[in-house]
C-alpha cells in the first residue's frame, strides 16, 4: 500500500543502511555495546541528531539525547526512542528502527513547522541488549535512577561497567543526581519479534505490557542402568521422565495462552547425564523460560508446574525436586492513558492495529518506572530477530514513526489536561 | 541356603578380594586393559592358574590360557573363562566372577581326582572391556580368528593396539596362523547386569542369545525463535518434537519387550541447540540403542522407527531426516545342545534357573563363532554394574561355578556322542 505520509521512509532507510555498514566486517549486524564499532555508530548518529536540528548530549547513563525544546519550559518532556547497540551476529532493525522513527518523528515536526508545547527528546540508550556484563538495558535504568550500584563494579577482562559508561561519555558518579523525575511520557517503537502481526496482515500493535520472566530450574534424578541389561520395565530414566515434563509444559503453558492474555513456556536449556550411547540417562537438568503478561498467571503457572513435576516423579519412578525458581522478574503494564492514545494515532495515520503484550524485555519497561509509557510493534519478515536475516521494510518502520508523531502530537494535548 | 557344593565359595571369595585389591588406589575398581594394573593383575593369576595345577600360557592373542590335559589326546578342548579387565571405577564381579569360577571348575575337578577325557583349557580373555582403543572383545576375537587386521594400528598417544597385545604376552604376527580351531564348547559365567533373576529369586540365568546391538542416530530441525516473542502456537520446537519421539521409542520398545524375547530401547545421547534458555530449541540429536535377541524385531523396529519419526514431523511441524543405522550387530544365538546341557546341570546342582537373553555383548559371542557355546549368568545386586557398588555372592558365584562343573562333565560325554 502507498500511504501518503507525513514521515519520509528514504531518510528512515537511509540511516538503518549506514548503520548496518557500521558493523564487525565478518559478522554481519554486530555493533555490540562497549565496543569502539559502537561508539563508531554513536558517532554517525549524533551527526543525524544535529541535522534533524536536535541538541545532541551525553547524560549521566551514557544515552544519546536529543533535545526539541518546546513553547512552555517547565512542563516536563516526552521522550521517544530506542537502543542502537546489537547482539553479537543480530539484526539490522532491533532498536535501530525505534531510534530511527523516533529521529523521524522530529524531522517531520521540522517539516511542518510544528513547536510542541512540551520538550521533545529523542533518545539512543545505551546497551540494551545483554552486553559482556551480562545484563541488559543499562542506559535507561541509569536514566531512572534504577540502575543497582554494584553493577557499576562489573569488571570483564580490564574494562569495569563504570569505566564502559564512561568511554560511552556517561558520568557514572552523576547517575543518583541526574536521575530524570521531568519525563512525562515516553514512546518506542520496536520490531515484533514475532509473527503476530505478519500473520495478521496489521501494521502496528500497541503494546498493553512488558511481560514478567520467570526462570525455572527442575533436575530430574534417575539411575544409570545398562541399556542392553536392563529390562524396559525396571528403568528409572530421567530423559522419558524430562520428555513427559517437557510435554506437559508444552500444553499448560499452550493451553493458558488460548485462554487469557500473553502466556509462553519454554525449555530453552537441557542437559542430560551420563549421555552415553550404552547407558540409560540418569539426570536431566532443564532450564524453564515462562513469560506472563499477567502475575496471576505465572503464579498459577508455578504452582501448577510444581504439582506436574510430582506427578511425572510419581508416574515414573524417578526423583524430580521441587522447581527453583531462578530470576523472577513481574509484568510492567503500560500506561492506560497513553494506550488509548496511540489506538486513536494508529487510527488518525491509517495504521492497521490491535493490542498485544511484549513477551521479550524493553527499555520501556524500565521507563514505565518513572513515566507514563507505551511501545508498538511493527511486524518483521517470519519473526526472525537476534539474526542477521532479521527484516523489516522502511514503509512500516515509516508507518509506525507517523504513528508515534501523531501520538505525540496528542499526548503534548492530554498532558496538559490530566 | 547353605549347600553341600563341589564347589568353595572361599577360594573364590580369595580369588575376588585379591583382584579387587590390584586398582589404581583412588577409583576402585579400575584395571583397564593394557595398563600396569592390569598385568599385576594378570601375574597374580597365573599364579592362581599353577597353583589349580593348570599349565599356563599366553596365546598369540594375549589371554592367559591354563590347560588341564585330557585322557584322549585330539577330541578337542572344552574352554570355560571370562575376563578379568575392567571399565574405570568398574566393579569386583563383571568378568572376575567368570574367570574365577572356570577356576574353581579346575580345582574342583583335582579335588574330584577327575580326568576328562577332553582337554579342557580355563581362559582370561585381554580386553573384553571397551580399552582405550575403543573396541571390545580383542582377546575373543583374536582366538577366534576373527580380529580385524587393521585394528592392530590403532593408535593411542604412543601406544599401539599391537604393542599393547605384545606387552601382554601375546604374539599379533601369529595371530592367523594360530586361530583356535580345535575348541569343541565354550562356557562362560558372568554377572547378569540386570535384575531378572533377583527379582524372580533365581540362582541362573541359562543364556539363550546375546542380543543383537543397533544404533541409530535421529536429528530433529526445529526453528530458533524467540521464547517470548514466539506465541505457542507458532513454534516449531525441536525439543518437544524429540520429547514426544523419546515416548514413542520407549512405548514401541516397551511393547515388543512385553510380547516377545528380549528387547530394549533407550536414548543414551541426546543434544539440544542453542541450548539457551530465552531461544527456542532448533535442533535435537539423538543416538538411540537398540538390542534384540530375533534378527526379525529389531528390523521391525527400524522400521517403526522411521514411521514414528515421519508422523512425528508431520504432527509437529520440524523436519526429521530418515534415522540413519550407525551401527548394526545381529543377535548371536548360542548352542542349543549346550544349552540343553546346562540346563539339566542347573537340575543336577539344585539351581533355580531359567533361560534369558543377553542384553550385554560379551566374549562368548565370539566363541560361538568357533565351538558350540553357552553362558550363564548369576545374580547381581540391584542389576548395578560398570560402577564400584556391583555386587554378587560368592555364594552364587560358587553355585553358578557347580553348575560348569556339573556342564563340563556332561559335555566331555555328549561330545562324543555328537
Amino acid at each position: 500500500m502507498i500511504r501518503n505520509l507525513s514521515t519520509r521512509r528514504e531518510r528512515i532507510a537511509e540511516e538503518i543502511d549506514a548503520l548496518a555498514a557500521i558493523t564487525e566486517p565478518d559478522r554481519p549486524y554486530t555493533r555490540r555495546a562497549f565496543t569502539p564499532m559502537f561508539l563508531a555508530g554513536r558517532t554517525y548518529l549524533e551527526k543525524r541528531f544535529r541535522d534533524a536540528g536536535l541538541e545532541p548530549r551525553i547524560d549521566a547513563a551514557g544515552n544519546l539525547v536529543g533535545l526539541r525544546r518546546g513553547r512552555k519550559p517547565g512542563l516536563g518532556t516526552i521522550m521517544v526512542g530506542s537502543h542502537s547497540d546489537t547482539v553479537p551476529e543480530g539484526g539490522r532493525y532491533d532498536g535501530i528502527a525505534g531510534v530511527s522513527a523516533a529521529l523521524e518523528v522530529a524531522r517531520a515536526l521540522a517539516d511542518q513547522g510544528v513547536v510542541l508545547d512540551h520538550d521533545l527528546e529523542i533518545v539512543d540508550f545505551l546497551a540494551e541488549e545483554v552486553s559482556i556484563f551480562g545484563v541488559s538495558c543499562i542506559g535507561s535504568r541509569g536514566l531512572a535512577g534504577l540502575l543497582p550500584a554494584e553493577w557499576l563494579h562489573r569488571q570483564v577482562e580490564t574494562l569495569s561497567l563504570e569505566q564502559g559508561v564512561a568511554q560511552a561519555g556517561g558520568r557514572p558518579a552523576a547517575l543518583a543526581a541526574e536521575a530524570r523525575r521531568d519525563v512525562r511520557a515516553f514512546l518506542e517503537l520496536h520490531i515484533e519479534q514475532g509473527t503476530v502481526l505478519e500473520s495478521a496482515g496489521l501494521d502496528v500493535g500497541v503494546v498493553t505490557a512488558i511481560a514478567g520472566i520467570t526462570r525455572i530450574e527442575i533436575v530430574v534424578e534417575g539411575r544409570a542402568d545398562h541399556a542392553g541389561t536392563t529390562v524396559m520395565g525396571a528403568r528409572r530414566d530421567a530423559l522419558s521422565a524430562a520428555a513427559r515434563l517437557v510435554l506437559a509444559i508444552e500444553a499448560l503453558a499452550t493451553g493458558m495462552a488460548q485462554a487469557g492474555p500473553h502466556f509462553a513456556a519454554t525449555v530453552g536449556e537441557f542437559r542430560m547425564e551420563p549421555n552415553a550411547a550404552n547407558v540409560v540417562p540418569s539426570r536431566v537438568e532443564m532450564l524453564v523460560d515462562a513469560r506472563a503478561e499477567r502475575r496471576a498467571d505465572m503464579e498459577r503457572f508455578v504452582a501448577e508446574l510444581a504439582v506436574l513435576a510430582g506427578a511425572v516423579a510419581a508416574e515414573t519412578g524417578v526423583a524430580i525436586a521441587p522447581p527453583r525458581t531462578i530470576s523472577d522478574n513481574h509484568p510492567t503494564p503500560l500506561d492506560a492513558t497513553v494506550l488509548d492514545v496511540l489506538d486513536e494515532a494508529c487510527e488518525a495515520a491509517g495504521a492497521r492495529h490491535r493490542r498485544m503484550a511484549s513477551g521479550a524485555g524493553h527499555d520501556s519497561a524500565w521507563m514505565a518506572r518513572i513515566s507514563k509509557s507505551a511501545m508498538i510493534f511493527i511486524p518483521c519478515l517470519g519473526g526472525r530477530s537476534h539474526a542477521p536475516e532479521e527484516s523489516a521494510t522502511t514503509e512500516d518502520i515509516a508507518l509506525g514513526a507517523a504513528v508515534l508523531l501523531e501520538a505525540v502530537r496528542r499526548l503534548d494535548r492530554v498532558l496538559q489536561e490530566g
